[in-house]
């Protein structure tokens, strides 16, 4: 069997929770998804699920209830900033029902920045060091506020380049399981004649999941054929007897990433 | 009271739900959920929730579930073509329970297609005129093969071009309500400058949601102040009084858009 050696593997997944209005309205284009799905599949999780949902706490704590019990880890962007609208802290304790309060070791971080920054440390700034109970800093490279991890929750900033230095601060905490590995085959037919032969592939080799994503440009019709398994052999041995069926019918063909 | 108004105007919501694994694995941006979130905005719907979740039955009929029961309507992308990783048509049919089968319009449709292009309708094709039992077709000018409506649910296309196409067709179907409005305030200050006086309005002006979107251009910081509301004298009310308390304040300022 293609997929005897699957079940020895692990699989670790997660979720990702994009918070924000300003995302839903269509105002602001979310650059945060790709980014995490690219890093997390070379540390070795699954993305599993993504949900795009509301400054509103109740929306908030449902989701976040929902993910952790389902995936391994879930990570949150956005709404842990100073204003009236940044309710994620507190939307996390609350799911966790835990209290809430002025995280020593973040207030040292922020005065000490605002300090040198000889900015104000006002009531505003101080709200980003309220931290749940039980939760361990995340650094902030970027802005010093930090984000917090939570059991298996990372909530992190919502501004890209913040979000991303955060990630990276945390990557190493994260626990990878078996590297999702594929390979693409772009082929010049359309994805109609080449459904029954892969429909065939994909039950002979189960271990592999097998994905068609047509393609119009210019004129020219045309198909991706991704395929992708945790399990190498199988991966190879699929992409290998899909790439020769093509070849013989006469079908141009090319591996692409 | 600002928002004594607000009870009597229709609030009309919607969840979209785009699937597909490529989008997930970070393979593929999505191109759809802008589009729509600008396009239902100007209908006058709310895009309340958006979930990217995989091409699995299971997920597909939980999420559906789940948000038709939520909002008033429910938005799908992808998974409808003739590869066997096509699985939304089936999901659907799982999800309200219905039979799924050849619908005698949509084989219609796709055989005069197929005749014209001189293509072999073969049996991977026809899948794609698999509707569930008391759907209404979603008409294709792309490529032909429908979407499909079924009760307060829209199956569409993932391919953007289609998808977008598809939408325009049922546009007219779509009830809207009170319509969102929105003005933006660029400030050229930290927002942890502004969020107490933020607070302060928004608790002023509770009909109007304030969010606040701090930016980092080439060293430069700013805050862009998104105000959102049904009721328009409220938001040029709130707008006012934040714009002139800025200008009090001798901060530079401008509307954006």
């Amino acid at each position: 069997m293609a997929s005897s050696q699957s079940s020895q593997k692990e699989i670790v997944t997660a979720a990702i929770l994009v918070i924000g209005d300003e995302i839903l309205s269509g105002r602001t284009k979310d650059k945060n998804l790709v980014y995490m799905a690219d890093r997390l599949n070379e540390i070795g999780i699954q993305l599993h699920e993504a949900r795009i949902i509301p400054d509103m706490q109740e929306e908030i704590v449902e989701a976040v209830n929902a993910c952790r019990a389902k995936y391994d880890y879930v990570f949150t962007t956005g709404g842990i900033g100073p204003t009236h609208d940044d309710i994620t802290a507190d939307s996390i304790a609350a799911a966790f029902n835990a209290d809430i309060d002025f995280h020593p070791k973040a207030m040292e971080i922020l005065t000490r920045h605002y300090e040198i920054s000889g900015i104000e440390f006002n009531d505003a700034r101080k709200r980003m060091a309220r931290i749940p109970s039980g939760a361990t800093l995340i650094e902030n490279p970027v802005s010093k506020a930090p984000g917090f991890q939570k059991e298996n929750v990372f909530v992190m900033a919502g501004v890209p380049i913040i979000m991303q230095a955060m990630f990276e601060s945390i990557a190493d905490r994260l626990h990878g399981g078996a590297k999702m590995l594929s390979r693409t085959l772009g082929a010049s037919l359309p994805e109609g004649k080449i459904a029954a032969r892969l429909g065939e592939l994909q039950k002979k080799y189960p271990s592999v999941s097998m994905g068609s994503y047509p393609y119009f440009k210019q004129g020219d019709v045309g198909t991706n054929l991704v395929l992708r398994s945790i399990e190498e052999a199988d991966l190879n041995a699929a992409f290998n007897e899909l790439s020769d069926h093509l070849d013989s019918e006469g079908v141009v063909i090319s591996e692409t990433t």
